[in-house]
């Protein structure tokens, strides 16, 4: 299944799932059970997560093209919610910046509160897999040292389009990033330095997760600048293509 | 006037205010106004907020100790809102850290959503202030280089014990933190190199800000380590005292 939010005709914002057969119908996350079918609008970003943890160099490739020796243990930092939009929503580009980059990355949405989670039971706290670009403004990012200003701007968590509940295995994905329909990130969520389920156990032994947390799993090489008009698309195999340009 | 929120008998958990007289009363703080008088069981948290910005290396003394050049512009991190605490609620010593710090800071609470405001109508958008103990990992700090970690486990955000709304300034207010009753930390925030107003000028350009979010200023000199047992307390000037033991 895939679980998302939607403008919907006649019935305002509401959750929204469809399963195999494409039909959408309004959804409730408490019960878990499927209402009415609905006309979408537009979709919106799947979740309003209460945190946004990131993981930084979690690709080898990225790491080299960052010049940074790979991590031992995951690098974490913070994205604020202020700074989600959902599909076809603009990222505005700042004016403290002149380096504003994508980054394709892999989304986890946690299911419930959780705490100290054994990456062997990480499965069980796991709602599913979004799309999710990693907005940096790179000069600020290498001016401030902290990365939190750099990537906490307004419109730069874009999320979507869906969230789906039912992946196999998330560590066989690929992931690409195109910049005006030219490909710039490719690679496989194989390629994780630190798993997905390693994550959930390292992140959740610091911080408790709530039901709509999001973990960003890190950017794979190729990233690059985009600019005001700029169209860019997170694709991940068996999740679909998140859309957003650039104003 | 002081808003906070408590345990009071008979009603659970409520937000609460007291005017000088000394009276706690129901507090709604979408009409702002007073309901009928309460006897408090246990303080809490005063506000729970969405988001936590924080600014590093903001009192010149403290920049001075951690040998880091003092910065031309706010160093921002976020702390999540999963590590916040009340007034006597434990900070839980993690396994993963050996030296955890204290860190008293003057903590500003926004009453509106805002964007882009100006330093000069920043007093438009606060609510008040409180003490708040920053409480860090610092041995992760230092091994991470990003903060994030470092400052987002569970109970690393104490918070209060009220959030005082008349200050005539906040930028003449002493500040301390105590260990087991031994002065650790002494300054006022007079010293603070970027001061609220340009706190909230600098944050909002970059970042939505919502009602209860919270603005962390920064720290003096004097931070140090606590140890299991311990008792810590952050005092500011006209606000009060938040005392929290280390378990």
């Amino acid at each position: 299944m895939k679980i998302g939010r939607a403008e919907v005709v006649g019935d305002g914002i509401v959750t929204v799932a469809s399963e195999d057969n494409g039909d959408v119908r309004t959804y409730d996350p408490e019960t878990l059970t499927l209402g009415e079918r609905v006309t979408v609008k537009r979709l919106l970003s799947p979740v309003l997560p209460g945190k946004i943890v990131a993981v930084g160099l979690n690709y080898r490739d990225h790491a080299g093209e960052m010049g940074i020796e790979i991590p031992k243990e995951p690098i974490l930092f913070m994205k604020p919610s202020t700074s989600v939009i959902g599909p076809l929503d603009a990222i505005r580009y700042p004016a403290q910046s002149s380096r504003v980059d994508y980054e394709a990355e892999l989304a986890v949405v946690i299911s419930k509160e959780c705490k100290g989670v054994a990456a062997a039971r990480a499965r069980e706290h796991i709602l599913g897999y979004t799309c999710f670009n990693d907005v940096t403004a790179r000069d600020l990012q290498a001016k401030d040292g902290q990365w939190t200003r750099a990537k906490s701007f307004d419109t730069f968590a874009p999320i979507g389009p869906w969230i789906v509940t039912h992946l196999d295995d998330p560590h066989n994905l690929d992931i690409r990033a195109y910049l005006n329909g030219e490909l710039k990130q490719t690679s496989n969520t194989a390629n994780l330095i630190f798993n997905v389920f390693d994550l959930i156990e390292f992140i959740s032994h610091v911080m408790t997760l709530n039901r709509g947390d999001v973990i960003a799993t890190g950017t794979p090489s190729g990233i690059g600048p985009m600019n005001i008009g700029d169209e860019v698309s997170i694709e991940i195999q068996g999740i679909g293509r998140l859309e957003n340009k650039v104003t």
